[in-house]
């Protein structure tokens, strides 16, 4: 039973080809290997489980944006994981609550949402992440942002740059500088977001116009933060910042952005994005947050990776491997000898295959692989 | 909002933890480094697409198994996949239909169904395979069984045994040698199944009792099958189980029950079932069989591999990787030259942090690593 249809695949779902594939396989490989060697150990969490479990550990989760359906075995309402983060969470705090924190958690796999956000249609993203669970202190926030440019120039990223942000500013202001009535928080937050003067000065957030100027390349941006009168409220914010900007070494572009906070709703005093040359939007985000337990926070600090935008770029420019074809009869040690040398093989199963036909850019011969 | 129950699971579901996670990378790896070696180029389709699709391209998929929901957007029913097979017979058939033949595809990740079966619980679980499409002739099956135990053996396996059967052998004896009426094949089948030689003679099956006989170890089994007196119906069945075995040269344990069809109900001449020692249950199987395509059948050979058993046992006898414990105020340089060896680091956060605290193996002294 066929029909035309099933040869298409639902909207913002696709199959990654060969080329994309070995794109794919050697982009994970690579960030996963760097966080590895930072002593970040995988987990591997299913991808589904109980709706309320995937939503409950952080705020940031928006269950309508995630498949669900009901488990006929429990009756309840699953979800497909949109995001592996409140996963690592719920790991950390149950199973894990015992081990020695900081605790350094990696991840990689699909997540998939029932609407695809914005410019990307897809609906199905890689993720891959760390997680820095019991620590979000200057040091914390240094290491995630330093590995997570390395993950990215270890994948094959040219032009990384690096978008800071402080996504409590608001609320720090308010409390020590420039106070704001409980309604007045919101509105504030709002005109920032569209960079609005005049819509500021309106809702009477005067003393927040410097902001929208402190923003752009991050030695000049910051300059300005600091020129921001605030009694103080703001500098033990600059110096981190400026302390993880020199720690990066110039390694990445910095810029800043104070008063982002679109992707950040959850973070605590630090975030930032992450964008690859040619990639179009980020590759990554991360920041400070804390994930809400049973009845216990913790303070964490992670990033997470959606490299389907620098796989496109860089499967564009890759060039397959060499491939060797075997015709019938060709000495099994020697190709043997040759796949564990790194070459690979392809053997003839029938007389009408050839190297040609199949690809291959090498044929074995009594010498070894000969040029096609 | 958490409540008692966002720390649990839903049967059939788990997370793997740091060393079975890392046995799981490892493995994985293994399996897919030998495939691409032998010329499988990997693709990667989604994990959710339309249920009619992942029903259409073979007999052997039952929908009902899969986990099922409306998409939001196009409102038609799409099901997570339970099984790649049918996948990667769709990306053949479509995308892949003017690649040349014979085709070399690889596939590894989740699968899930919304019933465990038997007395495996999981309701997820990793598979990979390879699917040579194309081809089903003696070099196609010789090649598949052998890439599976070596990928096997790569992975850590040891006593990799190996079960051949012959998927149509009952088709082939009834229409060749033995006849049966179109109502007693199924009945014959059955009795196979149960082994029983009264039931077998008891359905007019007399001429089928001898199969009962010609099972298990590989060399004594296919002695019996070829004393079966079937006017050279079983010939070329058996001079190819032969070849097959011969060409493993010892790799692997043979052993060899014809009737065997639990798993192999859409395979056709030839199907195998993979066994490694100490792993619970099959770890994989694979044959020859037909995709089914838009009007457009095309032959195939291919195995999968469920590597969970093998992980489960594996990852209780690994032992840790070491791990340098990086003090506060190390040399960075240093430590990014450890992890460009093979090192893991793991660097401090605040005074707090030790390296025994944090299971490191040594810590980065004026030396070098020195052990704990």
């Amino acid at each position: 039973m066929t029909d035309v249809d099933s040869s298409l695949l639902p909207e913002g779902l696709e199959d990654r080809l060969p080329a994309e594939a070995a794109t794919t396989t050697r982009v994970m490989r690579s960030i996963q290997d760097v966080m590895h060697g930072h002593g970040y150990d995988r987990v591997l969490p299913p991808m589904i489980e109980f709706e309320k479990s995937l939503a409950a550990r952080m705020a940031g989760i928006q269950s309508r944006r995630m498949f669900r359906f009901t488990d006929p075995s429990s009756l309840r309402m699953m979800g497909l994981r949109s995001d592996h983060t409140p996963q690592i969470g719920r790991i950390a705090q149950t199973r894990l609550a015992e081990a020695a924190r900081p605790l350094r958690l990696m991840y990689a796999g699909q997540v998939l949402t029932i609407k695809s956000d914005g410019l990307n249609p897809a609906r199905e993203k890689l993720q891959c992440g760390a997680e820095l669970v019991g620590a979000d202190n200057l040091a914390a926030a240094t290491e995630i942002v330093s590995i997570a440019v390395e993950a990215l120039q270890a994948a094959g990223a040219r032009g990384v740059s690096v978008d800071f942000t402080l996504p409590d500013l608001v609320d720090t202001l308010a409390a020590k500088a420039f106070p704001l009535e409980a309604g007045q928080i919101e509105a504030v937050r709002r005109e920032l977001d569209t960079k609005d003067a005049g819509g500021l000065r309106d809702v009477g957030g005067e003393a927040y116009v410097p902001l929208l100027y402190a923003t752009g390349e991050f030695d000049s941006a910051i300059e300005k933060l600091c020129e921001i009168d605030a009694g103080g409220a703001l500098a033990s914010r600059i110096a981190s910042l400026r302390q993880i900007a020199a720690s990066l070494n110039g390694a990445a572009r910095l810029t800043l952005d104070p008063s982002e906070r679109h992707g950040f709703e959850y973070q605590t005093w630090f975030g930032f994005t992450l964008y690859a040359e040619g990639a179009r939007g980020p590759v990554g985000r991360g920041g400070t947050y804390r994930i809400a337990g049973n009845g216990k926070d913790e303070a964490a600090t992670g990033f997470s990776l959606y490299p389907d935008a620098l796989i496109d770029l860089l499967s564009a420019s890759e060039t397959p491997e060499d491939r060797v074809f075997l015709p019938l009869g060709h000495n099994r040690d020697e190709a043997a000898r040759l796949r564990s040398i790194g070459w690979r093989t392809v053997a003839a199963l029938s007389d009408a295959d050839s190297a040609q036909g199949l690809g291959c850019t090498h044929v074995l011969g009594k010498g070894g692989p000969e040029k096609v």
